[in-house]
């Protein structure tokens, strides 16, 4: 098996974020939260056609991120869950995932909404969202049921997953 | 900025393809096509109360894909397009992301379906589907428009991103 693999960031994505206390837990519940996604100059050509959609999924690095805990209690339960069960920032692999919403592009600046991640976050890719493939309305969803959106919008994270505790 | 990140598999996915040539191109068009997730057992308590969810969102490594294009023709057109608009595997960071059907779970494997990436492929991440956040049926699609379901059932992947090539 491959043991050790290497990615470089492609950019940086700037938020109004400047620390994760007091963060939505999750982008999409807060589309008025606008940011923008700064491409380095050299990969700008790879953005060509992007404006043709409305919605974009940012793989980026949890940078703050130190460690992991094989089980966490997310913000949204009581209970412990398995960290590959929750989204919790501090993962094996500290890999975020976030679809935004694309507002428009300026050259290597793309405006978006529904950001959910720290200021200066770095960017690892951007993938076309393909609702046929990433769209699937009527999934289970276990543990967390229907309480992001009962809870979702009152929601924002504590300092549970920063380095200190 | 961080300049260089450093990750390790956590498992391994096991599919039907040897090869690239004749892959599907997107894993949800293809129910059919079951597969494994073969998490180490050092993650395996990570898993705990995954069964819930019907739905995965793995990432993983194109450890096939070396080098990338910062414009390619996809599958499903005729025309270039600029990396982050396709989902191609050649990209500046070779990361898979793939919406995959949970069918079941014994100890460290999950049974899923809806793969669409060569058998050994090394695992990066697990994190549930939360279709709050991750749903967006009525997205725009761009170059894309309806080709995914007009062409999709019948588009399997040639060599084109072969190392190769």
């Amino acid at each position: 098996m491959t043991n050790q693999i290497e990615f470089r960031p492609i950019g940086t994505i700037h938020t109004p974020f400047q620390q994760r206390q007091g963060m939505p837990i999750q982008g999409a519940l807060f589309p008025e939260n606008r940011g923008t996604v700064e491409i380095d100059p050299e990969y700008e050509e790879g953005l060509k056609d992007i404006e043709g959609f409305s919605h974009l999924i940012l793989l980026y690095y949890f940078h703050e991120s130190k460690g992991y805990d094989l089980a966490a209690r997310p913000f949204l339960d009581d209970c412990p869950h398995g960290i590959f069960s929750i989204r919790s920032p501090r993962r094996p692999n500290p890999i975020g995932m976030t679809v935004v919403r694309l507002i428009n592009r300026e050259k290597n600046i793309l405006h978006i909404s529904g950001v959910d991640m720290v200021d200066g976050t770095p960017l690892l890719d951007i993938k076309p969202y393909f609702p046929d493939v990433d769209a699937h309305p009527d999934a289970k969803t276990g543990w967390m049921g229907d309480k992001l959106n009962q809870l979702g919008k009152k929601t924002v994270s504590d300092n549970r997953f920063s380095d200190t505790d």
